[in-house]
């Protein structure tokens, strides 16, 4: 049976495990002091054309989130997101376990509306009071977003050009940057993508590696001490070459963008299956993640031939489902997909 | 050149990278859910003797150990560990961070002791003003230690017999703890360490693995709700996979304890190289981690030709260095330094 | 210029200022093992009718709230409560710094619906994602709220009983209790209320104090070592004593609910005032808050004339304000806001 | 009987009394922003030769030092102090709660060395695992310390360079400062003290006030935001006049000083009683804590007719006890203790 439910059912890509093996034996410094970190950032550097940009590379995502806003804020401050946010919903606290409140606007799609945004600021500013309440210290943006949507080049420079009026400030969470830069919806690409924000990730858990997120700081910015911040916080890797050996394989050959863009023509493929047969979707995602609403009826005529995941009950009887596409994704999954349907 | 820096400078046994590649595109739950964690849970469950031990899979030691003490611990209350402890020490503050405090008693060639134990929660609670301090709420040590001792049996059950009377669980810091194990000293084996403590992990990142330890709660007795604890620190892998594979792999024909031995082989040859030269040893470590000392000429006339780690200054230009062997220490390496000295 | 701005304009209740006077000289021990506190405790045990009630004394209301929500609360655990209570937005994240999710739910004139609670906790544990989010710990309700609403003892029935449907503590934030328990709208008494919930507290500051709050664990059900977990949370009072008296004669003779009483009628007078010139109100309070809603030109004709406080601007130049009155209360106060309007 | 326990058995200077009850029913705005604040403020500002200085008042001791520390520290920084140290010992982990490490120094006399923290600072930078450890994030002494002791200016002088050349603020807690700068061996007055850290408090709790210490930032240097973090460590309170009135008072016409003075003169005559007794003294200390060594006997044959408090057990059966004089001390109980000795 093939399996839709996520974008990390399978483990990594080929070449990542063949670099690993050959590597294996060579002896190498840890905490990420090893020549394959070294290697993987001076190529992240250049694919996103920030010489200066400061690199690290975590273990996984609710880790380098947490790790990256309490690395950034103060203790009295907090983070700005929607709330449909990832910081907001699941990661089981860990922003408040650090000491922090996620402060939360609106949802638009999945994202964050500038004007929303605005209004906010203006408005906490405006109440008197504001000095008894937690003060804003950073604005969280997805791209793409839980709902797969993602943001215009347009909507990032507004957004952006709010967060510098009010010094707050953007980090972006690309757990799943691959999906979202090789959409035909995107207008942005990897270096436009750094220049509009402070701080943003590239998802490599999701996006062909075992594990790994390479946190970068555009214009060499990190907080001081980030070092000692990724180690308190429990996210320093002992053998640091097993993050290095994967984005050093991921941004050679432009191997990143090339295994998003096989997720995104699967993702598209399912799409038009789902549409064809006139079933509606939840939400209109450019990526590689597809929300159809199903009936019951429809689901269990599924279950047991292909997996996928419900993601919200509706009203009369029908749910919201997600069927995720990864750099894995067979071109059989997907025929027997729409065989099935 | 050959490096006894550090028992991690290499990546995984051979056997973890094959294991990792046969299973690659098998399609699998993430967050720990997969098949391989169940296998691997189980392989350790049957090692430890302990049918009913709730068993996690984590990624690194800092983040097990400060997840573990966070997740066992009340608010007010502290950890008792040695003042060289790992947690004391080395890991930034992670425990802290976490909102407790590590309260230190004496090191004893690395090692706590009993009686320092007990004079110190005799001491605390005839205290009058105790209410005014941090509660004691757990007992931390490692097996090995910071310095390569390894406790005896009867030590331990001195200890975990003091702390059953003042109700503190006892958690062993593992992350060595296969060297431990396979040590000639040693007069405890699996078994019997599950049965002398409340939580402890074998540790995989130093011993075979290319991350990962294995947290083991013997009776069942892990927290409520351990699971969110684990994602609320940072410590969820999504690919669980890679843990699972990995302690499966280890757990499998015994070999965790069959590379361990091997280490264990190549630091008793190392230490009997610096002995036959009359050159003394900070502590008389029966582990995979020695600790010649070293005068200046001496380092200087290695350098270049071998490496390893200057543990710290003492007085007359000497220095206690640190060699270190692991699974992956190559018999020629040895030979190497042999010929060196 | 007569001042309604808030509920702690003026110092204390003279018969405490001349308790304080009296007993000044006397030497009692610190921390709350006072003759004061033990004397007060007495009595708040009488009035709520519970002789097991675990009481503790602290100094503010934010403080009050965060180290019992802190001290009651596991770690992977946040708290519930409507999206403006006290808590959720003017603590400047008190909750947050303590590493706890504000969980909030949607707010009914300041109240939380029952209905919404149990949807909230249905939909919670019905959602299999629920381990990677917060886990409910605890509800918070205020009474009265933000808004000057009180819950209705079957409000307070039906949500209690929800509570320990889902072993969830209640518990109730009284900064104003006085002002809600004295309003004819309250059918709840002292003892009802502490037999709806897990824990409360009763408000000084507002109601008569200097400061202090008086936490009640009705059934002795504090949390183990709830001293040291004040201590830690920078809320034990070295002078005790000032708590004590305070609260000593707060409750000797009724005072408490006697002065609570005087600020209603006085509430009661303004509210009257307003509605007579039909001024509408944004909530109909029934308490010592008043929330008439003013335009500017009325609030221009008052300004430098009486004080009052501005709550939220509303569209067309109009504005929720804020009159309070106070066990402090003159009635020439209002006599003179009559005479304004 | 009267008690020597410590220096918080009574309630307030019978001037701060008065003018409480003087004010009582004056309307004041709010959260520290009430005119006796601003009076008192400048007062402080006028008395320490600082007119730039930013002054807080808060509550209590514990409270003060862990909200300066939390309000001044990064994440990944800790406080280094004496291992007798106040916040190290006897604030229920408080420091930890808020999430930095307490690196503890030697104790001299209850006081900090200078070369003991030029030695752990060299040392600290020149390990090269450093990056791996909390970093030093501010320095903690009291004046007086806990054993009643006082540093000399040229001492202040030496740990104040090694903390601007390390870029270390200087913090000094402050709870009995009146009792160390009234001391005859003192060599400091406040301004030369302002001069001399970054921050130090002034204690109202223990020298006349029934709570309060006022926090002072002498070159205005208080961190930004201060408020808001104050509010989140439960700090503020609501009716900030009652320190405001209580500060207001102690700096007019120098009652601080003066009753810091009687107090200090009480105690050079409970010194003299035991050490013409020929009772030796645990430490020499010049202020109102006095630490004579008593044996059982004599324990035994003083309790009952007079009260004191055990410090700590010596072998031999002596104890180590603490006789506290305040602003409070009668010449009558002095005179009893010499007539019961």
């Amino acid at each position: 049976m093939y399996s839709f439910t996520c974008d990390y059912t399978e483990g990594a890509h080929p070449s990542i495990l063949k670099r690993l093996a050959e590597t294996n034996l060579q002896q190498e410094a840890g905490y990420g002091e090893d020549s394959f970190c070294t290697s993987a950032k001076d190529k992240i550097r250049k694919a996103i054309g920030c010489p200066e940009a400061d690199v690290y590379l975590l273990v996984g995502g609710t880790q380098t989130n947490y790790t990256v806003i309490d690395g950034m804020l103060r203790g009295y401050e907090g983070v700005l997101a929607v709330q449909t946010g990832h910081i907001a919903v699941h990661e089981a606290g860990a922003i408040e376990f650090s000491g922090h409140k996620v402060l939360t606007l609106p949802q638009h799609e999945g994202k964050m509306d500038a004007g929303d945004l605005e209004v906010w600021l203006e408005g906490f500013y405006s109440d008197e009071t504001y000095p008894h309440m937690v003060q804003p210290g950073m604005v969280y943006i997805s791209f793409p977003t839980e709902y797969g949507t993602i943001y215009t080049r347009s909507e990032l420079e507004v957004i952006y050009a709010i967060c510098r009026k009010y010094k707050l400030p953007l980090f972006i969470d690309g757990a799943r940057l691959g999906y979202g830069l090789a959409s035909p919806a995107a207008d942005v690409d990897l270096p436009t993508l750094a220049s509009l924000c402070d701080v943003f990730y590239i998802g490599g858990t999701k996006v062909g590696a075992l594990c790994g997120e390479a946190v970068v700081f555009p214009r060499g910015n990190a907080p001081a001490h980030f070092f000692t911040t990724i180690k308190q916080h429990g996210a320093l890797l002992a053998k640091g070459r097993l993050l290095g050996i994967q984005f050093d394989t991921l941004f050679t050959d432009g191997l990143y963008l090339k295994i998003s863009a096989h997720a995104i023509e699967m993702a598209m493929r399912v799409k038009e299956i789902f549409a064809s047969k006139g079933i509606p979707f939840f939400k209109d995602s450019p990526t590689n993640q597809q929300f159809p609403i199903l009936s019951s009826e429809q689901i269990d005529s599924l279950n047991g031939k292909v997996a996928f995941e419900i993601w919200e009950p509706l009203p009369y009887g029908r749910f919201v489902t997600r069927f995720a596409t990864s750099w894995a994704t067979q071109p059989e999954a997907v025929d027997a997909l729409a065989a099935l349907l």
